[in-house]
């Protein structure tokens, strides 16, 4: 697997939080969040940020990472739940960033 | 742009964290955070946490993106400080969904 | 200063903090935090948080005694802000606790 | 009850924070904390800090009330945990604010 498309994933986890607005909460974690409401996505939000310094404090790489990725999880999911999603933020990390995605990608086809 | 082509936005940034591992702390943002220590991008990371809830509590989209893009890019700035990286976090989150980033990829070239 | 006459100093602080909201914004840093609205006052109490944690994992007694004093305050500005008071706080304290501050002090002084 | 014997609870609670470390962890809330430690009360601190943002943007003043009595709470379990106590923020806050409350107890004992 290359890097570039470890990338996909992200927009693939994007599709199944979509999918998961129509399911039971009693049958998926994530619709159970979204029945649950927004104050708890943030309660979650919360929990994590403060899980990920703890791991990165206690210099315990493998739980640091298990706790970032909860911590972007539950943001990909407040964002579906906002009617936003992953790409609104890459897109403008890119814009700060002066980053060359849709350059570089149309070289590389051209 | 595709959603494609814009994942890769994140790997280039992630390249831009670490070169600026060797920057002046005077002449970038980043390198004046990773020489200030953890602490202070873990501090960056509780207030960003705080700012994206309070966006999302407001119901300001825009400024709800502008705090997430704030929040994922401290994170990965706290990732490369301590030797990980966005490509982790990604791999833990396939892992966990049991995501099919290289599969998916290899039927779509075949 | 025996630890009962300490105590009184939560209500001095909260008359000054209720004094400040008559204070002009700019010749108090409590009325310029009043001025820029809950959400800035809201913004603090995550900072402090966060910084309360860092100190506690550093083990460093001094600071941690600094970060949970800049908490508690922060908390008690916005106790203010919202037209509450740390006696709210500390009634619900007692009501959960079953502490009998009034009896105890009755039987002190009979 | 006047405000001034309300004060005096947030010492009877400390009192309690401390006979609380030689229970069983089984028994009481608080001996499970310190029990799982210190790590574990941070978290609680974490969460209970995004309940009280929460809470104030909803403008519901009971679970305003209710999220920052539980904030100070675990906030007093973690002073216990590190040999520290509520005297230790009370005495910080005094200094900070030029608060009299040596001076007037004096002024009414002499």
């Amino acid at each position: 697997m290359t890097d570039k498309s470890k990338q996909d994933i992200l927009l693939e986890l994007q599709q199944v939080l979509e999918q998961r607005k129509g399911a039971e909460a009693s049958e998926s974690y994530v619709a159970g969040l979204y029945s649950e409401g927004l104050n708890k996505i943030l309660e979650k939000i919360g929990e994590e940020a403060t899980e990920t310094i703890l791991a990165a404090k206690d210099g315990d790489k493998q739980a640091l990472i298990g706790e970032t990725a909860d911590l972007w999880f539950h943001t990909m999911v407040m964002l579906a739940d906002q009617g936003l999603s992953v790409t609104d933020i890459i897109d403008e990390l890119a814009r700060r960033f002066g980053l060359s995605g849709l350059d570089e990608k149309a070289s590389r086809t051209s």
